[in-house]
């Protein structure tokens, strides 16, 4: 059984840890958080600690805290023999050169406390310092995830970049039209099945292709009679994206 | 029997006519289309004219054409005494004033050629030009979903306007998330999984509480290194909804 510790009680940690009950050959044995207030979401059978410097001797270490806290963390890891792992998108594996064997376990996904991960379809981006370390990496990985890839820290952050704007900024595309209903007493159910559908396209189809719309089909008549209901900050916001769809799509078409 | 005629023969046209076979009370008895280059996704059963004068006789008739073409098409239906009803969220009911029964049937979705649309649950935006076609509009909707709404031709501009921030807007997040993928040879496969986590989560919490990423975390090194690595279209996007999202969050958090 090859030892996993997980650092970090966060909504990734939460869910590293509901992933590592269902692999084969790795074993979560403990995880590093300073208090324990989440302590309800992981396996009752893992025992927590406080003191990272208490931590159990691991094979494997899954740093799995906020960007910002991850050197910290890693300069208290830098006497561990074991393969010691962040989790992020946007930091390069290099802040973990201090420690001898180390690498990058970044799942491509967005996580809540509640809910479910399908694990198995989500995507793994591994990169490691060794090749040897890399084997141990696919192989755990692949206990989670039918989906791995071996990403460089540069790509990793264009990965990362991109997944801003696929999560990040649509679900504020979700909150800005929330708030239009909002304001109208509109109930935001009436647009969940559209929403739902607009994920469901991009699966068969291109975004391109899926594009629909008034700044698509250059309708200037509704951008203005759209523009004109809007207040400051959406109207910047609604002019910017309909100009960028505009342009995308004006040598395509007729 | 209640006969609906259909008046277009593209997206939106083509999953009503979908539709009216699955209802109980009504029957599409024939649909105007200019050309016949989209027939083959029509009932075989259903004809087809290109006249427009020659329109059969009915007791609906559902316009589904570009918004420009509403006031067109209007004109040549105002001797009609069926109901006549246009299915555009942003044009007023009252394009259609100089037909004496008219109203509109907006379903709030997003339609392509292909793919099937659950119209169950779609939501359907009603409005009509008298309380006695209200109740057949109303019998009419209810055989197509479970979900029919009555909404005025202003607040039904406010749904279409917020539909565009859901819809459109977000697939553009989505183009432009490819786009980066694209230029860094990432297969866009990577963040499907996250595409539809994003629409998945706003099913059961709120986007306010579903938002995750830098600025909503007023990660201002990622912010600025996320910035340094985009053209400038995408730098300017990216930091306008990031002002926006860290505007949004600054006040409710710590």
């Amino acid at each position: 059984m090859i030892r996993v510790a997980l650092i970090g009680a966060g909504n990734v940690a939460i869910h590293l840890a509901k992933a590592l009950e269902k692999t084969v050959s790795f074993k979560l044995v403990q995880y590093f958080s300073r208090h324990d207030k989440n302590n309800h979401y992981f396996p009752e059978s893992v025992p927590q600690t406080s003191d990272i410097d208490s931590l159990v001797e691991a094979d494997i270490y899954l740093i799995a805290v906020t960007d910002r806290a991850i050197q910290k963390v890693a300069s208290q890891l830098s006497n561990r023999s074991g393969l010691v792992l962040h989790t992020s998108g946007s930091i390069p594996m290099s802040v973990l050169n201090s420690i001898k064997r180390h690498g990058v376990f970044y799942p491509v996904q967005t996580f809540s406390k509640e809910g479910t991960i399908d694990w198995k379809k989500t995507p793994l981006a591994l990169e490691a310092s060794s090749a040897q370390d890399m084997e141990l990496l696919r192989r755990f990985a692949s206990e989670i995830s039918d989906h791995t890839y071996e990403i460089d820290s540069e790509r990793r952050k264009k990965l990362h970049l991109s997944a801003v704007f696929a999560n990040n900024f649509s679900n504020h595309m979700f909150t800005l039209a929330k708030a239009i209903c909002d304001e109208n007493e509109l109930d935001f159910e009436l647009l969940k099945p559209l929403i739902q559908e607009t994920s469901a396209k991009v699966m068969s189809i291109s975004p391109e292709q899926a594009q629909t719309g008034p700044a698509r089909r250059h309708d200037v008549e509704v951008l203005k009679e759209q523009t004109s209901q809007l207040n400051v900050e959406q109207e910047k916001i609604y002019t910017l994206l309909s100009e960028s769809i505009s342009k995308r799509y004006r040598r395509n078409e007729s």
